[in-house]
């Protein structure tokens, strides 16, 4: 059984992994990402890594069925290009599939770091088995990747954009222009944000609205706390956030009918006081057929989803 | 080059036509749909139907590479079975498949209806040559379907419920116990029931009110039509419509990235107007790069959307 080796690439740390081809992690192992001078040592940093665990484990890239690696930025799969991936400094065009290809003479496939959790989610988390899944990450914004028919779904180049779900018409501005977005209410500082609106004619007893008033920092993670020790400001805005979040997974399922919608990234740490109250809207609007063919869940596979996603890459474009 | 026979089952009048490999109709012919005795007969007069149209064109069954068919009602794909189709009498299973490839010794598909005309329209119509396309009908109910990287979508088994996707959580209570469909606010009784409900504190002047007053009765064309000639409370009742369409295609749009959504169904007809208003709120809610990279389109099959969808499923299982 040949392996695969999967890439996660992200503004501080990059990770990698040696997977099997059914998916299990074999080894893993990161190094921070140089960010310095435009990036322009992340590529060369990668394929030194890589070469040298390889041969720290006596494989050769012939025992390598392809690395597949999870960008932020924007991603040209075909071409194998990155661009405007601003937490990497990488402002102009970036060959990276060129210069992977020829450092380490593997295959190499490329996509966005949501799409790619998406896929990792599907094949060994909470998705596992599944061929129809969409994976919501819930972090500083709100990403997604869509899974149908067993395929990753790119469309015309910008599927999975969930976090731009509008989910009230008259709701707050977003930073792309639109109003209402999912992202507005539902990204950590989405969360915050709600809080301190509801805060600001909140006159009952709650120890976040003592906290707002201190003009204290405020964090998404400070009101899922308050929320579960029953602080009743708190609850109002978990519910709200529920609220548009189970609007939003509702829609989805509604046109696509996953066989499961997965919630992850930092927010969702707050775990099932989050996906409980999501269910309880999402069962307000989904068709009703709907409702039990389509599960609401965490995400399972934390930092690891990844590089588990990205070794799917490789397994998909075969 | 082989021959396909594509058939749209409906309640009074079933379609047929034999088309070419690229999907270009060759022949075309109707019979009524026997729906009396639970409709016993449907299935043997298709197989009649077909066994003679082949015969009179000199073609035998190892000319044709499949029948495909579209059909209301809760469809089972993988076994060809059908049940609960209210307009066809059918309560019962139905064993479609086995039926027809017993009948005429040619291997045979089935799909819904709106998931067939969905096929129909990105194989030839509005949407061809793009791999990604949503289509949705407004008729008497909103349905949908949606081919994602040129793949029919069927998802846990109820994808394409477009008209119960959700843009009105106050909305009007729909047929299927939820609240704020898009069907109830985009069907034809939809259009009818915002017509009434905006006729009621309407206070300026307005042809349609008065027909409204007269307690005549209204119809979606009836709105669309006076829309056109300026009506202000039809241009009212036009305009929300608009954005409910709108918010619902800039949401399947930001999840899905299609290259077009194509609007079709009886209420379509009113044309321009339709598509203009949509387009407009579409624009509003769409992620910015979707704006562009997304068309909203009328349907271009009419009729033949069934019988050329019909041949796509055969195509497309190849």
């Amino acid at each position: 059984m040949k392996k695969i080796i999967g890439v996660d690439l992200g503004g501080t740390t990059t990770k990698f992994a040696i997977l099997n081809e059914a998916g299990e992690i074999e080894q893993k192992w990161s190094i921070s990402t140089d960010i310095e001078r435009e990036g322009i040592n992340i590529v060369p940093n990668i394929i030194d890594s890589i070469n040298q665990q390889l041969s720290q484990s006596g494989l050769s890239s012939t025992d390598v069925l392809g690395i597949g690696m999870g960008s932020p930025g924007s991603v040209d799969i075909d071409k194998g290009t990155v661009i405007g991936a601003y937490n990497l400094n990488w402002k102009t065009l970036q060959q990276v599939k060129e210069q992977i290809e020829a450092g380490t003479s593997i295959p190499f496939y490329i996509d966005n770091d949501a799409n790619v959790a998406a896929l990792g989610e599907q094949w060994k988390g909470a998705g596992e088995g599944n061929a129809n899944v969409v994976f919501i990450t819930l972090g500083t914004g709100v990403g997604g990747g869509v899974v149908a028919e067993g395929k990753l779904v790119h469309g015309a180049g910008t599927a999975g954009e969930i976090g731009h779900m509008n989910v009230d018409p008259n709701g707050y501005e977003c930073t792309c222009g639109n109003v209402g977005c999912l992202e507005t209410v539902a990204s950590a500082t989405g969360v915050v944000h709600l809080a301190q609106d509801y805060a600001e004619g909140y006159a009952g007893d709650s120890e976040l609205k003592g906290l707002i008033d201190q003009k204290q920092e405020i964090t998404a993670k400070i009101v899922f706390d308050q929320a579960k020790k029953r602080d009743p400001l708190a609850k109002k805005v978990v519910d709200k956030f529920s609220f548009y979040l189970g609007l939003a997974c509702g829609n989805i399922a509604n046109i696509l009918s996953p066989n499961a919608i997965v919630i992850g990234g930092g927010v969702s740490a707050a775990g099932d006081v989050l996906v409980d109250g999501v269910r309880e809207y999402f069962e307000k609007y989904a068709f009703p057929p709907v409702k039990t063919s389509t599960e609401i869940k965490l995400a399972q596979l934390g930092n690891d989803a990844g590089v588990i996603g990205a070794g799917s890459l490789v397994k998909m474009s075969r």
